[in-house]
């Protein structure tokens, strides 16, 4: 039995209530013996941690690192090497496009075609504001071809993405770009028979695009790059049986979320409002996915000092998520982004699981770890003052969580974790 | 998409250097309350260990005891369950004959033939000397069957390989041999069309060896058993743009890396020459496996006092090998083979990570380690003088290993995991 039919058959519906909490890019590096979560004072995680599972989870398998597409569907309990996300339609959802199941996206450059020869393949860095201008014309001229509807999207500078929307489109199409300049301008080819049709659809769309653009050297042609459909993946709805909303701030998580299912939720951008969000739409759903992207565009940026300022204000709101009181709660990251690598990595997310039904790490354990990783405690002085001086010392932190109870996991089995802790899943076999 | 398609698409070359250290069999059992590895001095392994990533290593699954071929295979960063190495071949390897992708090879008895029926499955178990001498003149008289070339090598009394090398070659075939003595002479028989031509060359062979040696009575015929190819393996080169090397004494061990795509560096037998060959080629390569035998053999012999000399005497070596500061480095072995056992186990190996990307365990946790493991500290009088009392108390060893940040592991995921902190993989997805 596959796992996904697995979960098919044991999911069940209930009215219990899943939060998951993301912060993007949350593991990370020890500078100076501790990392940006061991470095971060966060007195409400830590005492959540006290009475939850901790772990750690590696997004695609040890030693992969991932980028935003699998590690969130790995998140939403996707195995991330089933279903592969195209370039092209992580960057209509990353723009916040509207594509779905019907739709091809690729990404496109302005180029300049002389003498029947592509002599720039950035049309000259055109400004955003001409790209605008030239796609709103277009806009105008090119809306179908034959029965496919034809929409484009600006970019910066010489950049857009063209998504065609129709019945039987196919990806499986070579890049219509010659690559280099000097070189005529090149044509999709369809790789397998099924694609001749939308071959044929982006070749006209081509030709039509060179004849409005015939005036506007130098973006007078295009290239296209990385055609991508929308990729078939069940819904949460259909494989867990949840109804399931995402209050995320940046498109390609809307998106992400989307793509499997769930309604993505109006909100404003900073955490505080992504809690009043979840309050206030917390009676419409039974699983939430709230996004937290600073820390990782801090770690991206190598600032150690502000990815941490992000968990410590993650930490304040956290106390407001917990008064709701969810049946389960998740707290982790889709990825490691160590500031003092600049980007993302490989490592292990640290993982903490909260529900009634835990095998909870004992105090000693715990006041091991504590030692271990060195972060203050509620019992010194740096205490915020809810923590009290008999509370167990446990942390959220990559070192309690390397040793945590719930061990070393894939992220795709976080969700059915929870699942499994909010009762939505039933025995499976008698 | 497969692990290996995905290892190939996110590989890249680059000029960081990577050694794994495969102390064979190293995993070991408790006497006294210490393993082997436990109750070795190893100041610089422990050294290490302070700054490196530990965990444990499954080779195969859990439970699972595996041979030298599929441990090592996983140690390389091979599904061991995907590509099973033969019998034949695998023996082959272990003589240290000549195989290649063109090649079949297989065990053989000599045996006694008389009125048409097998009366000694072993001929007697004839002498080895008288092996040598039937395989010499065999050598002489059948050098090729069609276009099919033929070698023989003598093994133990009654035993031989016969190797097999042509064009299409295959080894789906039944064993010629009765499996019981008063039964006429078993042809081979092709269990697939495209092997029909081979079991014909075989039992061409055994008709033709019948009459070489029609009066060499009790050795006047042959079984064969265990047909097999060579193994259809993508090389390491292939697979993680390495550009591998060997350093193994032993001829099965040469034969595995052979048999991906590794050159095995010509070495003296003792691990001070090892270490001086992997000095004379450090700049020539960007991976290196040095293989250490004698700690599987003095386990097989159940000679656990042996075992650790063995282990210490790696230590000694050790500190050249760092002085070459590889950018990753790995410490562990291929299967357990605990002395009490006599033989190789299922139990995790022991692991060492050593990069400069790692999650370090804070000295507080593995001081705890190390009272764990009982392991003499680098602070008490057992000291080799070259730890200094401030030294954190790490300790290489099964008990800090289960409890370490790496957590556990697949064999197979080292080499990834090795791959990430070269890195040499890159991002998976946008």
């Amino acid at each position: 039995m596959e796992r996904e039919e697995l979960f098919r058959k044991i999911s069940i519906g209930n009215d219990k209530k899943m939060v998951l909490l993301v912060l993007d890019g949350l593991g990370g590096l020890p500078r100076d013996g501790r990392t940006e979560l061991e470095s971060a004072r966060t007195p409400n995680l830590d005492l959540l941690a006290a009475e939850s599972e901790l772990g750690l989870s590696h997004p695609i398998a040890p030693g992969v690192t991932p980028g935003s597409g699998p590690a969130h569907l790995s998140l939403f309990g996707y195995d991330p090497l089933k279903y592969e996300i195209g370039r092209g339609i992580l960057e209509a959802l990353g723009v916040g496009i509207d594509v779905n199941a019907r739709s091809v996206a690729v990404r496109g450059n302005f180029a300049t075609l002389e003498n029947g020869l592509i002599s720039d393949r950035r049309a000259g860095r055109i400004p955003t504001e001409k790209n605008r201008e030239l796609v709103a014309f277009l806009g105008k001229r090119i809306r179908k071809i034959e029965d496919v509807e034809i929409r484009l999207y600006s970019g910066e500078e010489h950049r857009f993405v063209l998504v065609m929307t129709g019945d039987d489109l196919d990806d499986r199409l070579s890049d219509a770009d010659p690559e280099a300049t000097g070189l005529p301008l090149k044509y999709a080819e369809a790789r397998d028979e099924a694609a001749a049709r939308t071959a044929r659809i982006v070749n006209l769309f081509i030709e039509r695009l060179g004849v409005e653009l015939a005036g506007q050297h130098p973006a007078n042609t295009c290239l296209l790059r990385g055609f991508a459909k929308y990729p078939a993946i069940p819904s949460m709805g259909d494989l867990f049986k949840l109804k399931a909303a995402a209050i995320a701030v940046y498109p390609m998580y809307k998106g992400l979320a989307q793509l499997v299912g769930m309604d993505v939720l109006a909100t404003g951008r900073s955490i505080r409002d992504q809690v009043a969000t979840l309050k206030q739409h917390y009676a419409d759903y039974d699983f939430f996915f709230l996004h937290v992207k600073k820390t990782d565009s801090w770690g991206e940026d190598g600032d150690f000092a502000r990815k941490v300022e992000v968990i410590e204000e993650f930490d304040h709101w956290l106390p407001e998520i917990l008064e709701l009181t969810p049946d389960v709660l998740a707290v982790t990251g889709d990825h490691s982004t160590p500031a003092l690598m600049k980007g993302h990595s490989w490592h292990p997310n640290p993982v903490l699981l909260k529900s009634p039904f835990l095998r909870r790490m004992p105090a000693d354990a715990r006041m091991v770890d504590a030692f271990a990783c060195g972060k203050p405690d509620g019992t010194d002085g740096q205490s915020c003052g809810k923590v009290s001086v008999s509370a167990p010392a446990a942390k959220f932190c990559e070192t309690a969580c390397a040793r945590g109870v719930l061990g070393h996991i894939h992220a795709m089995d976080v969700l059915p974790l929870m699942m499994a802790n909010a009762l939505k899943f039933k025995k499976f076999g008698a």
